[in-house]
């Protein structure tokens, strides 16, 4: 690490009593951080949400196409407003890095496939890594394989921890190497998972029915995300064959021991962020009781909260937030019922939660930097 | 029936070959209609679709806010570009229609409950009736007060049609008072019907979620469809509680003769106009086979359509015309498969459906005046 | 003329009466055309269209990326619904249309520059020419060339006539090469033109602040016109740099007969269809005899309508429609008015101008097709 | 001031370098601030920015149709996910708050014309007011009648500073009574002041086209604002005739010495936050020129900002955030230059300006709680 790029700045830091910043009384150093791929809407999303990070300098930033540009020129809203912006280092290309090492903590933002090679190029004793994509979140190489084709970093599999907090706080804690969680599959998991432990619903009658924002499509150009093919209009798709359903399926199965197949059906909606997954369960037990295992599951929980009975999660609830909302409703179907869970998938579903992965693996006070209020309206 | 304000019109009316509009050869004469409750987005859409019917006529229209207005002060966009603005009435309060008997056909798209009493002084021997509420399409009173509150004009119950015109064409054109479907169970029931009847899924496990856009929670002033508190952000509403499931449970049941209950959830999406329907279901059969199921039960159906295989319909697919679009998918879950359905809720949904069971109930070719292709973007 | 491909057909044909379809007692002639780049956004409208047109039958349209396909897998929307779609052929490369002489006319919805050598290849005694290009609006070539670059058929620019039908009706009647007005030019000229033939308002002080939705920007993949960057935002592009300055100040130069220069400031609004402009103009008139000027201008025209005093026009009044509407107001500032004028860009901006001006050049009623009212919500 | 409400913090605080929270060296106090009128979107607002505001508690709530719930009744979002919301009291009606001298600062959210009785009967000696209605904002009484009727605190009048801290900062400080400026006058007159002190634009030529998402039109339940009436749509609304202009030309002829008008023109644009106005202005001068000016006008200020030449003000650069950021541009007219000046409504336009004047008012650091960097997509 480049002692002389970071700075002591005693006292500094959040503690959440009230949500309002107040000081941390040890004297703390910040660490340098690097955003791989910061162009793009979960890049973008980090630069926001570490701009007002007590301990987090962003000290360098790639991004191919840009490079050589000072922040302002690829995004003007960054590019003024504060010394933030003076403090930011102009864009490169990710080939000119050439000392990974000066960076205690890399955020990896780049497209699947592509992260491997360039992961397993850096040394992961002095540089941890937060990988945003999808390459280090199937430990079965072969379920990958079968998803998105050949894996280049295998060994490197063993290494990645699948950065679910709320489920792997302590494998996070000693991590190097994260797998930050896709967005559909931290909804979906947060709201399954405590209710499978308790062996309260069915694993073998699990029906996803997700609907996400645009900005899940990502920031490149296509016909099918242009503003008018998606703006008052609704579809399903990759039904049935969405890469988020192993996803889903490894942490699911992880939990009752054996393969878990899901129903995961995802729509795109007419919005930029949120996504709500409406989740139809079999079950022997009343509503009341699972939405009571699910309070007490994330009662100490900083981001995860189960709303008043009856209350339907919002997306607006989260947005722009690192929280997780739901609730648990009858069914007019006996033995059944549904589970409502929303996030704002470019924060709990992307940049938030890779930052409060960067936080746990790095010793922070897990919600620091992220104590931000939902954005309304 | 006022024959002065009619006309007659040597050879006028539409043959769908082609799409194009031709000459009908025999002699046929417009009727005049009314539309009770002109001023809401039903009203209007029946405006819009009335204004191209070779032979509907509008010659009354009421408003109780708006009474004593011509159109152009209601509806700006209807009261220029043509001479059909100048054919139009001005708007008058309900209670000041003396006689109904001079039309011959009533279009009533006035709130739930409101609807009863007005339709029990219509002369039904000499003016039919299309309602656009709930009032008469539950045909138990018990459940109607169940879901509703007191009935006011229960005989005429007996007297309603259920006007899902594919599935009850003779009994339309033979009725006097139809019940126009919801918009919700438009979707559902099409998408159903045929499939149960063939008993090729589970009459017990039937799950809709359903997903609508703005336009079907009204154009009263409500906080909750303010701009600000619609747009970016979704949620589900009425879970398990929506007075569409009986409707839609009472369509299912009569075609398996036992009581059908099914799991509907619909969503608020930031949209004007479109209702999406993902509806997962259990079968023992494979989705090819549901799918041709669907296809032959709609292959003679002009507005009833199954898309290609694995094609996704989009609401896009039927944006402002009066097709209902459907296709059947596979499940990663074995023994199940999922059906997608979505219609126009303000066309096929209401005012569209409404025009077609007008047709059928004149004898009027059942797409006249329905021509009109999706209006994309 | 491929006369086996047309077909007579008695009576066939609109009539504006009532805004309803009726016989037109002569006997008339289908016409065969021809759609090139028919799977942009205007390709696309002119579809929707010509659906409803009595007259044109739409006997090729090509698409040199989706060559090949039946258009249901262009536009499912069109694929469907009635015998419209089988009526439509497959799609073709531009390059495989032999014989341009079997067409009656076409619409070249091709990008700018490409449609010259193309149409210098057309037929003209044979076959008629909407262009919906820029390529032939602007008739002095070095203006031309400064904004758009070389010209490959200037001898064809003196064949072209400005289809501003309002404003040129009888050269459009002759022409055989119609040059479909840009959008912005045609809300613009048809508020301007006959204050400016009245010397009602100064030439030398015209503000134009416009604003359009994204269909104006095309179809083409592009991460500025993606949903989640036009969403919920807007700002000023082009700023006087717009390519339709020239095209505006050709046509009000024609009026006063001396170069005029306009200030012309284009805004992108996050929404699919419309165009408003709000046009500051110096006047030693009232606003009041400004208005009664346009609404003398255009009285018998089917089109473009005056709304009552004080009432704002909006994109919504014209949504999907042929129509322009506009309004005069005082201005708070001594000696101005302001102008609003609002159409829709994908109508009367390019595809249903673009029908208007084959109605008046084949002698059709010039409404023919195009009595659809507005779409709303 | 309830001291035992309060609490000492030492080295609280945040400092601006980097935007990121740092320690401020001396120790402070925070103050206990009250919210009339919290269920608006501007109380919202509020809520959300002081959650990060490391000096001002909310100490209470009203709102009258709300009273005696708990933030999470009204506001799901801002009632879990930190104890923030917890700390948060219950709301009350305005009427039952007793004793205002227990806070040290109202923040006055409620209409136009309903503050004035309310504010009259605030001890200024112990509680200083920001007030986000236009009750003060209108120095001269006549103006003020004329524009919204009778004022009922006008001896007030004198107190009351208008809030425009760029312009007004001394003023401010010393105020115990400031009137937040209106949301279109705050990026009218930041853009036109400085080039009026010079004397670089004409006093009496000044045209602002301005366009605002929805939230302008506030929270009330009206047909107009519904999402289905302003979703893919605009118009221009109180054209000449809008309440900012009083407000605008009081702040210009401040400048000038002089009666200024301006031509004011607003619309109703379909998105949530966000205002850009488009200024014509007449000038001797260069835009380079103009532009020059307003950079070293507002060289020194963290929330406005002149973009590198060229570049284009989006309302997305300043979504969520205090910032105002704007540009000059040359005009094809000679002797005029287009200025475009853009803000959140919200934020600058309101709530953020609110606390930028409390900030100065009670003596901190201008920027505390105002670091957030913009909300992108």
């Amino acid at each position: 690490m480049d002692r002389s790029a970071g700075f002591v700045s005693v006292g500094v830091g959040y503690e959440v009593r009230g949500g309002r910043a107040r000081c941390v009384r040890k004297a703390v150093e910040t660490i340098d951080v690097a955003i791989l791929g910061a162009s793009g809407y979960t890049g973008a999303e980090l630069l926001r949400m570490l701009a007002v990070h007590p301990k987090a300098k962003i000290a360098a930033m790639t991004a191919d196409r840009s490079a050589g540009k000072p922040i302002g020129e690829v995004f003007p809203q960054y590019g003024f407003g504060s010394q933030f912006a003076q403090s930011l280092p102009d864009l490169v290309k990710v080939a000119e890095v050439e000392d990974w090492s000066k960076y205690d903590l890399i955020f990896c933002c780049l497209p699947h496939a592509t992260t491997q090679e360039i992961i397993s190029g850096i040394p992961l004793e002095t540089t941890k890594v937060v990988d945003l994509s999808a390459d280090f979140r199937l430990s079965n190489i072969d379920t990958y394989t079968a998803w998105y084709g050949e894996h280049k970093a295998p060994y490197l599999q063993k290494e990645a921890v699948y950065g679910l907090v709320e489920h792997k706080r302590d494998e996070v804690r000693d991590a190097r190497l994260v797998a930050n969680p896709g967005c559909y599959p931290t909804a979906a998991q947060l709201a399954l998972i405590p209710l499978l432990k308790n062996k309260s619903i069915s694993s073998t009658d699990i029906i996803i029915d997700a609907k996400s924002g645009a900005t899940g499509a990502g920031r490149s150009a296509k016909v099918g995300t242009l503003f008018c093919e998606v703006s008052d209009g609704m579809h399903a798709y990759g039904i049935a064959q969405h890469r988020h359903a192993p996803e889903i399926e490894q942490g699911l199965s992880e939990v009752t021991g054996e393969d878990v197949l899901v129903n995961f059906t995802p729509h795109l909606i007419p919005m930029n962020r949120g996504i709500l997954e409406t989740i139809f369960v079999k079950t022997s037990e009343s509503p009341g009781a699972l939405r009571q295992q699910l309070i007490e599951a994330y009662e100490d929980e900083p981001f995860v909260h189960v709303l008043p009975e009856g209350v339907s999660p919002h997306t607006r609830h989260v947005r722009g937030s690192n929280h997780c909302v739901m609730n648990v409703f009858p069914d007019r179907l006996p033995g059944r019922a549904i589970i409502v869970s929303v996030i704002d998938n470019v924060v709990k579903g992307a940049s938030g939660q890779a930052i409060q992965n960067m936080n746990v693996m790095m010793g922070f006070d897990e919600t620091m930097g992220l104590e931000g209020q939902p954005f309304f309206p």
